[in-house]
């Protein structure tokens, strides 16, 4: 395969890594947004088990691969740590306030 | 805020989840071809730290948050190792061939 193929497919990559960090970051204000719309039930609702299994079961569901359901589990919980980071920070701001 | 616009938020967080995980599934496809454009290169050569590095200052570069640097880069490279576990397993496929 040629040089300008390689060329072309990483660039593709750069442009496929481009659109996962803005959704990822699109991810972020919405886990901002919902941790808003829960505030009235205290600190200890940002982490709802239940949902997150509820999230995982779907993207097994929809995983068309070529990563195994594994990885896209190990993948999508360190997302949803992330988000859950950030809802602590917010809060942590909050109570400074 | 009501409980029908957490289940709206809800909603979006879900389509938002299915959109990263086509991406991330989309980059493997892309990492596995990439690799067959490499294949003369060696197996030594699936992963290349000057082209990570690369990859992501452009991801820094373009990060406008909610999430910090540190934590975008986290999250890219396990991304990133994941796809070189995929190339890794595709190179012990062709060894059995």
């Amino acid at each position: 395969m040629s040089n300008e193929k390689l060329d072309s497919l990483r660039d593709e990559l750069d442009q496929v890594n481009m659109e996962i960090l803005s959704l990822i970051n699109r991810r972020g204000e919405l886990v901002k947004e919902t941790a808003k719309a829960k505030v009235n039930q205290g600190p200890d609702k940002k982490y709802d088990p239940v949902r997150e299994h509820q999230m995982l079961e779907k993207l097994k569901n929809h995983n068309e691969g070529p990563f195994q359901d594994a990885t896209i589990i190990h993948l999508f919980k360190e997302i949803f740590k992330a988000g859950l980071e950030l809802q602590e920070k917010d809060y942590s701001k909050e109570m400074l306030v």
